[in-house]
């Protein structure tokens, strides 16, 4: 194994900071630890799709970018966390003030992560899982990603 | 079978249209036909990740969309098309000025279709395949979608 | 919501004693409730791949089928349980004399269910974590299933 | 890029051979080029599930285990292919007398190959697509699979 990011939780809120689509969406870091990492969300008119509930699109971002967060408390220094691919259920339609999202670890490897991530919406004080996603992670030292084409996994 | 909305083309524009979400991404309705759709996206500072490159979220967003709009072609008068889940493989960095997204619909059910969406990156004059998804979505009547916790598939 | 089959344990052995595959491979029903079911397999020579773990296809074979088990026992009489997709993470090579697999109901609803599912390979007395799994199924009435193509979902 | 193995066919062919489960369901290679891979089952009763369609877990078998020769081809000399994960998607029940699958490589990567498979059921000389899958495979030199907790992607 090789040693991991003594400062993981600085690197994992630079995750969140430095990621401006994140930050456009307003999906703001909110705890972690090593393996797991949680965000929340608090939902606005910009954030729903034509029948007034949140978009799937925005809780797949929070699922697979919570999970790179969660990916990278397991982390080497220099080594940077990019989304293989994710498959992510809608369990039911997502409505409410906030979105909170949990995502875990499930197995770590060499340079491939696998993690969970866990959407709930909350509404009138209530909580409900609405979504649940699966999410492979590759760990890519960063001089590999190349300007031209990219990643190298 | 059950008849197919005449206006099948208005439907897919309003499903772009009425979704906050998706007019506040800049993703657009290119073209339609019966079973498959285009949208395309103009690259901004706020659709990316840490590293500069298109977030994951953004190109599952687009992936997902797109398919309900090629879904919706194929749906009856009356009849929302809700997305039960959907798998994307990132397949290399998306980089760009522009995003492309073509959606087919694989196959159509009674109560289901089945899409599968394609996410190209424009750049210098060049197109690349930079991700693919497999959505699978549900057709409800929309009198079905009920106000206290959502959809009835 | 529809009355669910009385005798729905009942419902799962058949699902697992009429499955000619399953009963081809040695997978047993071990256990169930209402929204769970749990299945064993013997592991045998002829479940391997080429370099001698649990090939990925048994495992798949495995997680699907018992989560067909799992939605079954939250299903109404005369609905057949059809699996619409799944997707499967291999988390670590599969070795060891047996697998057990567990499966949950995450959601159910009116004509789909979605399940994960835990596959645990049991070697000299330690049980890990080797495979996970999310599928979706869809309850269908017998009398839709058509002889010519299929079904009508 | 590493050098690919010369004799691919070969390296292809020792992988439906050694692989015991695959030897013992039927399915066989029936050709391949560099980046596709093609095999073919003659269906037998027991590869059915319980209402008589050819079971999710043997066409999830064949498209995971055709996509491992698809990727195979684009391997080099003393690298394994091990699945990461798959999704599959089941689009109409599958009966006919034969099954074929193609699968064909989307991307390939120095660690990471992406393929995609088609199940296709082959009845009273009418072929239909009845199942597609993504699917994620890992090259792996073969001294890095460990004989204690296996894989080390």
């Amino acid at each position: 194994m090789k040693p991991r990011t003594p400062d993981f939780p600085g690197k994992v809120r630079e995750i969140f900071q430095r990621a401006a689509f994140i930050d456009h969406l307003g999906i703001r870091l909110k705890d972690l630890g090593e393996g797991w990492c949680e965000s929340v969300l608090t939902v606005v008119p910009g954030h729903l799709q034509q029948n007034g509930f949140v978009h799937a699109g925005v809780q797949a971002t929070m699922a697979d970018h919570t999970a790179g967060g969660a990916a990278a408390t397991l982390s080497a220094e220099g080594e940077l966390v990019l989304t293989v691919e994710f498959k992510i259920n809608f369990l039911r339609p997502a409505r409410g003030e906030h979105l909170r999202c949990r995502a875990v670890v499930l197995r770590q490897g060499r340079t491939l992560h696998v993690a969970e991530s866990e959407v709930y919406a909350q509404r009138d004080g209530n909580e409900k899982l609405v979504a649940k996603a699966m999410v492979t992670l590759a760990l890519v030292p960063a001089a590999t990603i190349r300007s031209d084409d990219g990643r190298e996994t």
